[in-house]
């Protein structure tokens, strides 16, 4: 499927059949798509309308020039072997689209989205596949089946391992997909249809903010749901038909002045920078795992070139987004602040709780997941960790504290510690040494957390600082009110 | 109430006063509405307003056109003594709109919708009138009392029973309600206005998403925020001004070619098919229960005509929708994910769910909820389950996974089970003969039930295809990383 | 900062620069903001356009008018020695807004909304200060450190108290921050920008329910998703783009005639009532404490002018927008469904929640928030409590139910009363004599609670009259099915 605009290259201007870049859009329609758009207009005129409002159309480019298929193809078929009689594919991949689309598709390519579809054997895989699945999902491509919760929740947004059939057809199992870094048949890995949507391909559309939330909101990571309490959010609602969206050139402070979308600050072009589809270019804090790094270190983890771009630089890219709508100082401070709530994190959360895990470890039971303490642990750092860091990191206050550092406290003090303190006395009533060691070892590091400064207030212990500003605090704010 | 529009019929054409479809709309504003808008532009102008930007101004059905009753009606009274000096009543239910919208009435008489307000001697009823409520709510026609917590929530979406009181007034506890099985003053199910919204009955507005959204959201059944993150709400949301959203016709393909809304797929009409206001008959899951089934069957429960008309068939009425967007192969293959994902809620968790429940009732607490257990199993099958089968039917993959599965397998193992185990305990330390006998029942079936392919894993076992398979991925996904 | 635009006016008019309101807005733009505007429109454009869209600039009212400042204001400082040479500072306050919007600063200055800033010393604040945050974040102005949980979470809505460092530069722990009660260099108390953004000041923006939804959101007051969930906010949506929302008068059945904003109903202007800034006096129960409460008793311990203000006044008024669109039987009846809510939950979980906290309280761990029963007491009323309440005021059948009564109940049985029973176990096992005596009096409460008549039917008891009307009810449901 790799050359498939290089064939209509090929029949409009003689060239040779080679992987090559196409140098110009077509100047016909070619006869193949208006074979397809003949029955497809009956069967299916959804999605032929919305090409006919695409840039596409325009372009002269149609179904046959994204779907056709070298003979080769592991999932080229012969569609009608009646009237198109030519190899077509069902998916059009990055491959494909690099032909016209080439800047885009390698930017793309270096992201973390693409790299999506690995999540395949990590932790995540294994509560899908076997916590709360099965391998029930028989299908032709896979007899010794597949996961459910997989193929229909981690996978729709992560991607699937497309699997081709004899036929060409995809197994049902890994098709329907759009997830944003699935791994197509000709081993490409991405699908630009999962922010670009058929058959239009709009490029509004993939500014809206809804696009980025299909995937990314939730307990876990939700960043829409941030967006939306942000100021941000709430200048994008409220003028939302001044923002000249479709415009080719669509830059903050030139095009629209009003909120940003995800796409403005994570992608867009400035008045300095070009639009880039690497989207952690601009990044500079990942806050996914357990303690937060700088992206240059997962970024080397994941074998992406970006790992030669520092956290500074990254940031720098977001300041001069900002700065179109803010002063130095202002974001400045803001960064000041962001950072802070990272750092609270890290130091009050995300350190001790990874410290305290290992030392329970000896006293849990091994399958992970079959102890209460995993999933408290998990949705420590995965769901309410990252909620108070991203809700920082865009200014959502509600993300922030009540979904955020509020749940952490809460589920640190009132569900980690509690069950931490059962797993010591388990362990000490135990018959076994080495439990009973563990058990030690265990209360030992609980002591020694909540006798830190972080964490002391629990035992009712505050140190003489924060003696001294809890109050002034209170003396200050009694002051206020008898005003 | 029954034969206003006939009543309106009889003044303009001289027609007898009997019960009969109206054959054509007035050709003047009556002297009564005339009379009624008099003060009501004065003194509620905004309803005023929205009537006269409905269809009904224009086709000259104003407010004695609707508000008409007979004498001998029991909710009529004489509204005003003065000037209107004729017998309105305040709810104008499917009867009377059936004068003009007989279809559509009896359409909505065969669905679901209309039998919402049976629930009150449901389970959720207990709930909402003895567990969270009282009958503190004490009403000129309820000198009983009602619960507040069933009014102003159950009611609201399911509809209440309206009771008259002596003037033809209503009695507050059951006025104001537009829930969609209201029952009515004569006899009537439904109330049209739960999703025409008084006094516009805007087609547009009852197309929009969060017209169906008022009652279809939230923990137990979030249609409208699955919606939200899927690909069609996210093509809504970015096209809706191209969605020739107030048009007559509205056929999907023809009319507009973005994503579609919740009326599109479930009661729109297509190339094929008219528009049809039973809204059960493209749904070929009914995930309503703890264990899913298929329509027919809980309309056979229901007593509903629609319970001739098997899953298959409604299937291929929705199949017809789809392939206004989509080739037959995709909703083929969509359907097998869906199919999947019932499969393995049900297997996985609803049937052995409901086997322990049955098993641990002999040890739990007579009154139903005054046991933790009651509530853990309620929100698996009627929050989580919910969310994980109406994820997976709409495509919205974070609530199949994270608000789906994901919350089951947590509590399920984290919650149900040492639930289940710590009754185990107790009922082994009973004197009661009896208690000690369940005690050992349940305990066996805990043991059967985590000891077979779908548990095992909780166990620290695993089936050798299962080891091998979790091989195999994690294998397959290093040397992808090493790339 | 206080003289600002009357500096404004000195120059042009040549009045003495005396604190006072201008009496007219400046004929020609100044020649500072002409100054500020050259290098503004390079280097943050955003804000230079927002600016150049609102009716500010159309007044000539620029950068300079607003952001002056006299040289002896504490924030006051020279941006710029070359070019401007003037004293400016970055906050401009409400007494700067005042200056030309003297009535508005007034109403907003008696609101609750600009004493947000107080909560510096409440509950609140020990949970961001102590339990969830910590004292790392160190800045020039606070060598002790703040707390980041504060900072970026209950700051950015509540308001920080500014702290200027010596060049008249914001220390960054306060700033940046629109907090609806920041108090500010200048000693006074709000921040208009958090409603109104900068720098277009779009009065159709802050009509939007998202600008309120910024803060009004989230697990303790989902106001926004309320709205969003009720009719209202059904109308709003489908209908926004005839909602005339950018009209100066704003007249609901005058000016728009489909759903209310939240502006509408609680600021907005009626055909008898003015447009008011004092958010309260609308509101006839003030849900926010653990038992609720008429707002004239909270504005009375506020010191708020308005504790003169009954609540009988304010609900008639808020009666009066009510009844744009709706009948007075309509709304009285309304008003009864919610009176009787709040009531359900002061009876059956607001007072007898709040006597076992004070029974269990010497058998709790001292430090507040140590114990889990303090979070699931907090939750109670803080949380689900207020969901069921504010759900009931605004009409989200939902967001009362399955996020208000039905958690309430889940946590008052399921969660607190086995709490208070093992706290009780625990007293009386210990060797304490007062601990012993406490969990005698706590277990007495307990039953005293269980067997009242809100709460026997978890002992498995009803009321003669109770199950009288649970068995008529399942009969009639009976009699409905069977049709």
């Amino acid at each position: 499927m790799k050359s498939l605009i290089t064939l209509a290259a090929f029949m409009l201007f003689g060239a040779n059949p080679v992987l090559a870049a196409v140098d110009a859009p077509p100047e016909e329609m070619s006869e193949e798509t208006k074979e397809c758009v003949k029955c497809h207009k009956k069967n299916n005129p959804g999605i032929t309308q919305q090409w006919g409002a695409s840039k596409h159309y325009r372009a002269k480019v149609g179904c046959y020039e994204c779907h056709q298929a070298d003979e080769g193809d592991v999932d080229a078929y012969i569609h009608d072997d009646e009237k198109v009689k030519k190899n077509i594919s069902i998916i059009v991949s990055p491959k494909d689209c690099e032909n016209c689309h080439a800047k885009e598709v390698k930017q793309n390519s270096e992201s973390h989205h693409v790299k999506a579809g690995r999540i395949m054997a990590s932790l995540d895989n294994l509560l899908a596949e076997v916590v709360e699945g099965n391998s029930a999902f028989v299908t032709e491509g896979f007899p010794d089946g597949n996961s459910a919760a997989a193929v229909v929740g981690c996978w729709q947004c992560h991607g699937s391992q497309v699997k081709v059939l004899k036929d060409g057809q995809l197994d049902p199992a890994t098709w329907p997909n759009t997830g944003i870094g699935r791994i197509n048949p000709d081993g490409s890995e991405g699908a630009c249809t999962a922010c670009h949507a058929r058959h239009q391909f709009s490029v509004a559309q993939a500014r809206e903010p809804r696009t980025c939330g299909k995937c990314h909101m939730g307990p876990d990571h939700p960043q829409k749901e941030i967006y939306e309490e942000s100021k941000h959010g709430i200048q994008y609602q409220a003028n939302r038909d001044k923002m000249n969206i479709d415009n080719p050139k669509w830059v903050p402070g030139e095009d629209y002045f009003t909120g940003p979308t995800c796409s403005t600050c994570h992608m867009g072009a400035t008045k300095k920078q070009d639009v880039d589809h690497n989207v952690g270019l601009r990044i500079s804090w990942n806050n996914r795992p357990p303690i937060s790094v700088r992206p240059e270190v997962t970024d080397k983890k994941m074998g992406s070139p970006s790992a030669a771009i520092g956290w500074e630089e990254r940031r720098d890219n977001m300041k001069d987004v900002c700065s179109a709508c803010h002063s130095e100082e202002y974001i400045e401070s803001f960064y000041m602040q962001y950072d802070a709530l990272v750092t609270l994190y890290n130091d009050k959360f995300g350190k001790p709780g990874k410290a305290l895990m290992a030392a329970a470890k000896p006293l849990l039971k091994p399958a992970k997941f079959s102890n209460k303490l995993d999933w408290t642990w998990f949705e420590l750092w995965h769901h309410e960790g990252r909620r108070a860091r991203m809700g920082a990191s865009m200014m959502g206050p509600d993300y922030t504290h009540w979904h955020g550092t509020y749940d952490l406290a809460k589920h640190f003090y009132a569900k980690m510690i509690p069950e931490l303190e059962s797993l010591v006395a388990k362990g000490a009533a135990s018959d076994d040494a080495k439990k009973k060691e563990a058990s030690k070892a265990l209360k030992a590091k609980i002591d020694e957390v909540l006798n830190s400064e972080n964490h002391m207030w629990y035992l009712d212990k505050l140190t003489d600082k924060q003696k001294e500003i809890r109050k002034q605090a209170v003396e200050a704010a009694k002051a206020k009110y008898s005003k």
